[in-house]
């Protein structure tokens, strides 16, 4: 028996760990093991590089020295959580991955896609999600209500609204791109409704669900 | 006017930073502006990323890990320091730099050459060392020295001597391959003869020093 990944992307504040928590309840309650994750993250060496990603100044790191740290603390995620639990036939949840520096470094942040793919193909390699679902809502709306959590990880939110234009740009072209792996949700919804849309994604894409 | 990048590189124990003071101090002898830096580190965001880096486990990150994070912390340090530095005509010593990736993570851990030199290509790009001096001596003195230190940065002294020979052949065949830019040194020496042997390397590269 082999596992499922399936991640979560978007911008701030479209509601991800929300749907997060949802989908993962709603596994369990079929009786499935299912691992909860996020990044940056994950895993002890993740989070140590989290704490220096999101927190502090916009300008602390450059876009560059972002993907080499985004890559580094996924290259532990997976190696020390992801692959084990797939391997075992656990189910993965994960608050974003790969498409989040492809859209924040690579899109809104200017690093190239080849050197993206590269270092992807590297890490990554065939431990790629089997489902995607993009949280999509226009970034106005998103800063405001991640503003209004007032964490202290908000260290990608004070990067500018043109920033974040090109961030949602970059997630939508990416899961148009993709259409057999991606889902691009309306997120500017009810908390219901958004996921009821996502269970007939994962119903449908993944049948044995149905069954369960 | 242009400022030059000398970089130290070699195994653990090898005397490195002696011979980077000597150096450093002879420069400003002449009256040259010097910047004395290492890595990882050199920079704020940098010094973080050592500390993840160099202390713990040997198993706390795998090479693929540990070479993102190494070029993460290149891309500071070059950003925050080392380009703006040679931009104002400033020399710069430093103590490792990329051929330290090469060898701990390439010749060392097994992570791929063509990733590494994709990477470093992104990020040191045009800023390559002019001289690379690489201090060259056996891996077990080298590692009784080091651990005669007992710093607790000790986290690469202990992957083992099998690792360590690896490492020593990975900086000699660098060396060799490049002889035009790296000069090996037997660093098994005294103090006092590696100095004047890097002296004359140094002032037969750069000819101006001879007229300082």
């Amino acid at each position: 028996m082999t596992g499922r990944f399936i991640t979560f992307e978007g911008g701030e504040g479209a509601g991800k760990s929300t749907q997060v928590r949802a989908l993962v309840a709603h596994l369990r309650d079929l009786g499935l093991e299912v691992v909860q994750t996020r990044e940056p993250g994950g895993s002890s060496g993740a989070e140590a590089l989290r704490d220096l990603l999101v927190t502090g100044e916009a300008g602390r790191w450059s876009p560059m020295s972002e993907t080499l740290m985004m890559y580094a603390a996924r290259a532990n995620h997976l190696e020390q959580v992801i692959r084990p639990a797939l391997e075992r036939g656990a189910w993965i949840v994960c608050d974003r991955f790969s498409d989040s520096t492809r859209a924040y470094q690579g899109a809104g942040g200017g690093v190239t896609p080849e050197l993206i793919e590269t270092i992807d193909a590297a890490v990554v390699g065939d431990t790629q999600p089997d489902l995607v679902i993009v949280m999509d809502m226009p970034p106005q709306a998103g800063l405001k209500r991640a503003l209004a959590r007032g964490d202290s990880e908000n260290r990608f939110e004070s990067k500018g609204l043109a920033f974040h234009e090109r961030l949602r740009e970059g997630f939508r072209r990416r899961a148009a791109a993709h259409p057999d792996r991606y889902c691009l949700i309306d997120a500017d919804r009810s908390i219901e409704d958004i996921g009821a849309d996502i269970w007939r994604m994962v119903s449908d894409r993944f049948p044995e669900v149905k069954g369960s």
